[in-house]
């Protein structure tokens, strides 16, 4: 059943080939001072760094830079952000990477002008941003986390080894976000796979739960075939434009909010994720697919309908002779079939996890769930199906 | 392939049983001044008037109301409205109604502050709105059009014999849109069926066009899927919420153009449709069950893969030894067979045609395609099979 619910996305999207040409038209729309975020060396090297420069120069912005921005980016880089952007009166924050840049540059925005400690505010207490923000523009390298069209903000506080989510409200969506798919083609083949693993793993988190049929079921399952549809086909040929394409765009799709309406959601995976990334630093959609399988064998049996339908419609598993338990191991059992096939890790040791770290990560973990409630001892128990 | 695409929809939606409850807050954005737009009686017997009022005179609006506009909205009500927003200084124009009523008032909006003739400058000659407009809001009562989320208006000129759609720019999409299934519950049976059928087409004019593969493809089929799925429930048991309100958010989703991003789409079955409403005032979605069936008979060849994958998608045909030629021929028998399933004609008799109007018609319908690009010949000769 559709219960109530709010729609409302006002990022403007610009994807293709071409799209940076519309950068310089959007930065009109703002003031001279631009804060210019970005990750590693990787941005200089495929030269989208001097394409985004240059545009920046010809449009007479005072640019100012933060860079280094880590996979994870850690709460300290955010409270830097925002310093410079206090410091030299920034007008627009230009997010130029992956979705760690741009979850980082919706925290620095959130964090500039807040009043008291924006950690416990907008990360624990999850209030409101109602001060004054700055606007936020993006262009992306990396398909994966929908960071694009939302307004999510993961934050690593490493002083209190939390990785923690946030979705801020509307006035913290990035204005404007330029996808051009062969950007991403720079990307090494596993950060690739991590980023369609994480896209998988958003729509799986909003697939398996509790309501009846409903009208974003179906629109989840369009997003999954085509997804997996384009990652066989990238993994054989990366430069695949066509595949690459569909795959930045299922990413934007499955996260811009469009999929969920009217789902209570799960996220529990993405849960026992953070925390594992907050302990190993392991590249997200990597820990998603290593916590995917054994999560969902735990507790399939809560959710049994729903997974037989997952193993009828994305897998294809010819279900017809078989019992409701086996159907939904089927699709369990070919969901861990595809993380081998796109080359990814089941395993936590793999991720640098040791033993040590499991009720660690077990006790540091956000508790939900979604056909079932989890507790810290489930979490351990996961845990240690995964290691 | 994905080519290059803008994707920016501004629209708020408000859904569910108490998705009223918002229009005052909206109300709160805009000044004291709004025309009330609205049709037939109808919403005055089943209360939303009533309710909508209430709310309105709670935020002390000074309403200015225009009703009467017909299910296909006339150009000389259109022109009405704009004088009446003039002449009332009106803040905001409220449409509570079907598409019928959203499009006219996009219509009003456009061309109350146009300097020369609004059909020729923004119906003919489709030019930009650059002027001011006047924010328009809806309250929907009837699923179908998508036009409580886009820029499309479609506007009859009965002294040029003319029905003419127009998509405007984002500066007349809706602010804000209510979208509560109950009120659809007093729409006849047959006005539900010709608003499903509406929802299917606007799918299948995205789906049935030139482009490989893409998300839209899958997404368009997920929509499909689950309106056929809710239609059958509905066809029985018209008060079902869950149906009632997957109907309603398939109407939306299939056409606040998130289904057809990067497809060059075909909408011939509309153009055609269109001239046969001019002639008949038929209902929309009841026009385009007659069309559709001998249009795609008359080009699938010309698109025979996307007609197999259809047949195998959303009708469950089994293909496995068939041609593709009978294949893609029984999806379209099985289309054929969901038309009479939810009651519509399959004549162009049976919506009042004459013999002597379908010369008329072909000569006057806007030609285009997707597979196949048509020719006056082309377009008599699909209405000589649907009479």
């Amino acid at each position: 059943m559709l219960f109530d619910f709010t729609y409302y996305n006002p990022t403007k999207i610009y994807f293709g080939k071409n799209s940076l040409d519309n950068l310089s038209g959007e930065l009109a729309n703002y003031g001279k001072n631009v804060l210019l975020v970005y990750g590693k060396a990787s941005v200089k090297k495929n030269g989208i760094y001097d394409k985004v420069m240059t545009v920046l120069e010809s449009a007479g912005k005072n640019v100012t830079e933060l860079s280094g921005i880590k996979s994870n980016p850690t709460y300290t880089q955010m409270l830097e952000g925002a310093r410079l952007v206090r410091e030299n009166d920034i007008d627009l924050i230009l997010a130029v990477g992956g979705g760690s840049v741009i979850d980082c540059s919706k925290g620095i925005s959130a964090a500039a002008y807040c009043e008291g400690d924006p950690w416990e505010k907008y990360w624990i207490n999850e209030e409101p941003v109602t001060h004054k923000v700055v606007p936020v523009g993006s262009v992306l390298t990396m398909a994966g986390t929908g960071s694009e069209m939302n307004g999510g903000s993961v934050i690593t506080n490493e002083e209190k080894m939390l990785k923690k989510g946030r979705v801020f409200g509307t006035n913290l969506y990035p204005k404007f976000s330029v996808l051009n798919p062969e950007f991403t083609y720079t990307v090494p083949k596993y950060q690739m796979a991590s980023g369609i693993f994480d896209i998988f793993s958003h729509l799986m988190e909003q697939y398996f739960s509790g309501e009846d049929d409903n009208t974003s079921d179906y629109l989840i399952e369009g997003v999954m075939e085509s997804l997996v549809n384009s990652a066989r086909t990238a993994m054989k040929d990366p430069q695949n434009y066509e595949a690459r394409s569909n795959i930045m765009w299922c990413a934007t799709v499955a996260l811009n909010t469009i999929t969920g309406v009217s789902k209570s959601q799960d996220w529990e995976v993405h849960m026992i994720e953070h925390q594992v990334g907050a302990y190993t630093d392991c590249a997200h959609g990597a820990g998603l697919a290593v916590v995917s399988v054994p999560y969902y064998k735990y507790i399939y049996k809560y959710g049994l309908d729903r997974f037989v339908r997952f193993a009828k419609k994305i897998w294809e598993v010819d279900i017809s002779s078989m019992s409701k338990e086996d159907a939904a191991l089927a699709g369990i059992d070919a969901l861990a079939e595809f993380i081998k096939e796109i080359e990814l890790p089941s395993t936590l040791r793999e991720l640098g996890t040791t033993e040590e770290m499991l009720p660690k990560i077990a006790n540091s973990t956000a508790l939900g769930g979604g056909y079932k409630q989890l507790s810290v001892k489930d979490v351990l128990e996961i845990l240690k199906t995964a290691y």
